[in-house]
């Protein structure tokens, strides 16, 4: 298969900060559409695989380079391509294949099929290794897993919406969040203040709980009705038995029966931080008010792209800290701190100078 | 108010075992039933009622008179009382009253009402006292509480429907078991075989979850189409992602994870078992695939009228031991061993000899 040699950032190793190196690019194939990287999004997967935090389950093959908030122009289509030309401003995301064929494919829910291919450390079958993702100069995807990116929004600012977006917005949909509906936001970091957006966005009543008083000003900002604390037991109490929906955006270990408490009937609390340990559940607030707790990953193409069209029409981007690609290293460091308003999106840019 | 004094069977203290004694009933008002009990029967909340293992929630007052499983006749009703008339045969489930004003109320879900009164152990705005359940001679209910059972089935079978079949009953509602869904129980005692019974009558493909190679046989007498020993790892893997739906009724701690990774996207675990601690739950386990864990008491009164009368049709009742009262406290002690198939009645005609 003819390859081409192209400019990325990524880590030889999990101890080795990453660093610029080239990897191949395929050349676009009859359904491929090659994509000129503009902006890519640092999502805490690319730290977790970078340093092979995911061993067990996912083990990272060196040399390795993450990224999936993808956001470029599309320089070159193969031959069968019918939904995008050159030019195009155009997005990828966690995904570039699936298999198409099984239940989940065949239902627009390419999220679950057993055979996905993701943006960076799946097997790739053009290339005989494995996939590399957005801190590249370039990519080439299946049209398939290419959105189409409006126009009219910033597009660096759009780069996080293809994960951090797509994951709180799927959910939120699948659970009727609207108008009339009051919608819990926990946590108030890259997932969480995309959430109180898209919740704000749909006409819900949106409650931020945070842990810090630091925050309360800008979950406002964002469009938050109201900000709880959430280690004041009073305040949490008084929203006892009232929530339709709450959306848990925290990865750190923490009690979600005190959230559960708050749910009203046939309430729904779902998960999409991960906590790397098991979260003891008590039985007996899920029975009284028969709720409901579940998790959540990233949506399918088609609600990814009906995301976007949603973001285009609400005027909503993710609130991004824009760096060089010099700059990835410390991102890493300042996002173990949490220390980032809300999403770094690197400026690809910066790889070819 | 009018009193009459009746004879029952319960405890003086946490410590002493049941034995008869004596109990006020009132006179029936306009809106009252007065119904002379057949059967009774055990639920295991009776004995942690009677020796008041619930005192954080719900102390118990002694003298207690546990029972939320009642079949009985009419005896006499209140001047305004227009759905029974003496001689018909009636059940009384956990619910004896509720504020009738509330959004859960007005919508059928006395179950959630927050001023709902249990039959036994919750204030009695009528005595002053607490109310007092089913092992006596006789009950006055507001006949909005008082279920028909119909005459085609056996009387002491169904004492259990109005605790145990409503509780396994509502959730498969809710969650849609049904024709060409794969249903799984765990645990087969009082509720799993119940909703054994009710799974494969909505018409669902029943997979029952057991410990014990010797309820193999049983759980296909009842109607399980398959039986997995979820000890043995090799058959749980066997149905991997393949469940719309699992009723956990097992009360001791156990690994709700390894149940969580056999539903299929979208599938559901209810929890109708309580273990008192925490559950521990792998938040991993939830997003891939956008499962959900819940919780679900017993029904409304409207709801248990119809699995009542969905019994009646489908010829189901429970399988129980009668015994007398004088088997009450023997009965409590098998119950901590589960030596029981499947639920205990108590005949109440051995209280008047």
């Amino acid at each position: 298969m003819e390859m081409k040699e192209v400019k990325a950032f990524g880590a030889q190793s999990a101890e080795a900060p990453l660093n610029q190196l080239n990897i191949n690019r395929r050349a676009v194939t009859p359904q491929d559409v090659a994509i000129e990287i503009l902006y890519c999004g640092i999502c805490h997967s690319d730290l977790h695989y970078a340093r092979n935090e995911w061993s067990d389950v996912m083990p990272t093959v060196y040399p390795c380079v993450p990224g999936h908030e993808i956001v470029g122009r599309v320089t070159e289509v193969g031959s069968a391509v019918t939904k995008f030309k050159a030019g195009d401003l155009v997005g990828v995301g966690c995904l570039v294949d699936s298999d198409q064929s099984c239940p989940d494919c065949q239902e627009g829910f390419e999220q679950f099929c057993p055979n996905m291919v993701l943006t960076y450390g799946s097997a790739d079958k053009h290339t005989g290794g494995v996939t590399y993702g957005g801190y590249s100069e370039s990519i080439v995807v299946d049209e398939k897993f290419v959105l189409r990116v409006p126009e009219n929004i910033d597009p660096a600012g759009v780069a996080p919406l293809l994960c951090a977006g797509i994951t709180t917005y799927s959910p939120m949909k699948h659970w009727n969040v609207g108008p009339g509906k009051k919608v819990g936001i926990v946590g108030l970091g890259g997932l969480g203040h995309m959430g109180v957006k898209f919740a704000k966005a749909l006409g819900a009543h949106v409650v931020v709980f945070t842990t810090s008083p630091s925050k309360v000003e800008d979950a406002k900002r964002l469009g938050a009705d109201e900000v709880v604390i959430s280690k004041n037991a009073e305040e949490m109490q008084k929203h006892f038995g009232s929530f339709d929906f709450i959306l848990d955006c925290v990865s750190a270990q923490h009690d979600i029966n005190a959230y559960i408490m708050l749910l009203k009937r046939d309430g729904n609390l779902t998960l999409v931080g991960a906590p790397e340990k098991p979260l003891p559940v008590a039985a007996f607030g899920l029975i009284f008010g028969r709720k409901s707790l579940s998790g959540s990953p990233i949506g399918g193409i088609a609600e990814t792209q009906e995301m976007l069209d949603f973001c285009a029409e609400h005027n909503i981007t993710a609130d991004i800290e824009l760096i060089g690609v010099d700059g990835v290293n410390e991102a890493y460091e300042r996002l173990l701190k949490s220390d980032i308003k809300y999403r770094f999106v690197i400026d690809m840019a910066t790889l070819k100078s």
